[in-house]
């Protein structure tokens, strides 16, 4: 038996599943397309939510069927909130996937006064696909959770842990360590900056200002570096917490 | 008089220029079409290697004509040169993009045992006009310069500075002060890793191992993870050098 490595899939349901069970879509055309995977091969399926087993295939085609080990569970102990004003064009798209690779837990989209995001029920579908692909990839067991834009207000209540935005002049990211624990929110607006009422408003809800890098970031551009500080901080000897 | 800012144009051969000179092509483009320059404004001109100038806009059309003050000359503090092994597809445009606009000075591809570039010569002059495009983003005065491809061995010369590898299970990121002034070269293997001789030459060769995330990173990932790890070391308040 071959350890299809190193590959996962994701099974929103691998909680309940039963011990054998089919994979379809995406997940069966990964196995049998990408990876190439045999009847006898092993892979690790995550549920995206901490929950993992090891699927032994009984059968590959356009169906996959699995039998599965035993269930195992993984808290998370560092998580990241990434909210953020809208970028230009389609550079977001690019965004999900890097934060996803980075172990961000939460893409948040924020409506700034100088940055409203367009809807898109097809743009959001893409997003989530792109963090499914990027699960895959990063061999994490914790799906990006991709939401709804929210008024920057409501990060208020959104929020989670330790509170930082990107803004030039702030403590400079090298010398700030990122959390080792717990969660961190992290905003960067849009490519127009705060408004005078929203950078008041940030104030007085203790958002620490950070400074990225000596020159002027596009709004995804900060976004991915703000994500890197975060995730520097879960290497095995990253250190004690700030 | 007004300031068309936060703008600036590239102007390769602004330390020879005469007083007055007309600008054509992509920066005039620029200048009429996308800031909506007119006469009489102002705009901020460098040579993307340290010398800057304001020009004043005499006639504005498909060619601008300018009238140049001093000319002030930046030597840069820090440096940072990338080496990358070869991204998938086409994932090294917006990674040049990304490294331009935190700073970098240098674009080396290096082809690897595991990861050859594919030679195209449309590909480096698209990356080229993406560095002039992130110059004239980022406000910066130095243009990222972008190389051919070199074998991994040839950064036996091409390598400046401190250099630092990016590798799991290495110095975390969060805790290793970026360098605060000379070169930096950072090295960011393919996505199927270093073979076993090239790990080798990399500690001959005092490669300092540096890990990025607990998470695994694409190529693109890491190498603009790292340069962002260098970038917030060029912040005002970024403390002393480790």
């Amino acid at each position: 038996m071959a350890d299809v490595a190193p590959s996962r899939v994701w099974v929103s349901a691998l909680a309940a599943s039963p011990e054998e069970f089919t994979l379809e879509g995406d997940e069966a055309h990964y196995l049998a397309r990408v990876v190439r995977a045999r009847a006898g091969d092993s892979v690790h399926a995550t549920d995206g939510a901490g929950v993992s087993a090891t699927l032994t295939l009984l059968a590959v085609g356009r169906e996959v069927l699995v039998r599965r080990g035993p269930l195992a569970k993984a808290a998370a102990t560092r998580r990241f909130l990434l909210a953020c004003g809208a970028p230009e064009g389609d550079r977001a798209d690019w965004l999900v996937e890097k934060l996803a690779e980075l172990g961000g837990a939460v893409f948040q989209p924020v409506d700034l006064d100088r940055a409203k995001w367009t809807r898109s029920d097809a743009r959001v579908a893409r997003w989530r696909r792109l963090a499914v692909a990027a699960l895959r990839q990063s061999l994490g067991d914790h799906l990006l959770e991709v939401r709804e834009p929210l008024p920057l207000r409501a990060l208020e209540a959104a929020a989670e842990g330790e509170r930082v935005v990107a803004q030039p002049g702030g403590a400079a990211a090298a010398g700030l360590a990122p959390p080792r624990a717990g969660a961190c929110t992290a905003l960067v607006g849009g490519s127009s900056g705060f408004s005078a009422p929203e950078l008041k408003w940030l104030g007085e809800q203790r958002f620490r200002p950070v400074a990225l890098a000596a020159s002027r970031l596009r709004t995804e551009t900060a976004a991915l570096a703000i994500a890197a500080w975060w995730a520097a901080g879960g290497c095995a000897d990253a250190g004690p917490s700030a």
